[in-house]
């Protein structure tokens, strides 16, 4: 197990929803830059929260909020806060235990996309996992980008980054976690029991999971697919696996 | 029902996969660039494939791909086609009449983002759904984007654009179809009877299904949620009710 922490630097938080939710849960933002004159109602209530937070209120122009703005996709609101900070594997697994749940975590490997890093790490909220463990190896950090993604989602569920998936893989399981590779080649995922302490292992979606990473799972779970092209997008494929796994363990 | 057809443009095609996958599908490419250099498995297939199919082969620098690229992720190859065509919703049930199965159709409401329709003709695709139905207004079209991320699936799952969704849930309702919305008030989803002809109905992020389109769904089905934030990534929503679908049809 490794504790990584990044460095606290200055970090934007774009769009409505985004910002909205990192007041919500409580996160410092230090800085809430407005596009000058806009005043409809997601505004004013994410200008409400800002009051409420003696977050300082920066109004500017368009021009200003572009050249500030990570995404492209500001819709009128940019927040400035601390980094989002990794988490390590014994917080996740922390925050299971903490809760009385078995562990759920979900694994991304090769995942380069920030779109889906961020889908992913929304999925993971809101499917009942425990947390997110990404390779450091041409991973995607928690960017802007990432975080605008994931709607939020970042604010409550832990990320870890660590430097060998397959090593980390061999030591949750002798902390007996079961752990499912995403493969089209595998089992059904109906006829794989998904339930107790898991780990769901989501590889790119040109390569899959790497081999080494595939020799450490306990099994292999398919989504049934028709159709005429390879694979599902990585964050979709997260998706209908996460849920196949709320459906067996029960949803309540 | 109504039959609209883009006009016959020239149009780009990037990313390996999404290039290979036009060649397999039988699509008129017109002309391909590549990356001058580039020798790596995946590009030395899709010259092979360009040179089977004629198709001109152009050997560029990555500056004149970044210039010609709309979605500047082109991993070397762009290939300049037609303009994908929208379909009928006539076609689209009649490719459900072909295939002697109940009619399987993706409606989508609003959604905006091109990343999120590609994902979702991808799963259409692999869901084995006959066809998605976007209504022109607020849409985003068939950009390169939508087909990038498509995967390819653009060639082989057709895309209608109808200009009132609410009144071809209408027409389609009396052709026997049943359709059911997502919506996080509705029934869980595995208590939601999905068999049979039917139309899923998918919502932006932020709006859900607009109020009028909404009216008219037979149904609503909720995908079970736990966690802080308030809604999956519109793409992954899809994903993970189509294949409830899949499931309670039975996926042989």
């Amino acid at each position: 197990m490794e504790k990584k922490k990044m460095a606290y630097t200055e970090f934007t938080i774009e769009g409505r929803n985004a910002v909205m939710e990192a007041f919500r849960s409580g996160k410092t933002i230090d800085k809430l830059y407005v596009l000058d004159g806009c005043q409809d109602g997601p505004v004013l209530n994410i200008k409400r929260e800002a009051k409420k937070h003696d977050t300082i209120l920066k109004y500017v122009t368009k021009e200003r909020l572009d050249q500030i703005s990570e995404t492209g996709k500001h819709q009128g609101v940019i927040a400035v806060a601390a980094a989002y900070e990794y988490a390590s594997v014994e917080d996740i697994l922390g925050a299971a235990r903490e809760k009385g749940e078995d562990p759920f975590l979900i694994l991304l490997d090769n995942i380069e996309d920030p779109h889906n890093l961020g889908a992913v790490i929304r999925t993971a909220n809101l499917a009942g996992a425990h947390g997110v463990i990404i390779p450091k190896n041409r991973a995607v950090g928690l960017t802007a980008a990432v975080a605008r993604t994931s709607a939020g989602a970042l604010n409550y569920t832990p990320v870890a980054k660590v430097t060998n998936l397959a090593k980390t893989i061999e030591e949750l399981k002798k902390q007996g976690l079961w752990f499912v590779c995403a493969d089209m080649s595998g089992t059904v995922m109906y006829q794989v029991d998904l339930k107790g302490p898991i780990g769901l292992v989501i590889g790119s979606e040109g390569e899959g999971v790497g081999r080494l990473v595939k020799e450490k799972c306990d099994m292999t779970a398919a989504i049934p697919m028709k159709g005429d092209i390879d694979s599902l997008n990585a964050s979709v494929a997260a998706g209908v696996l996460a849920f196949e796994i709320v459906r067996q363990r029960g949803f309540n």
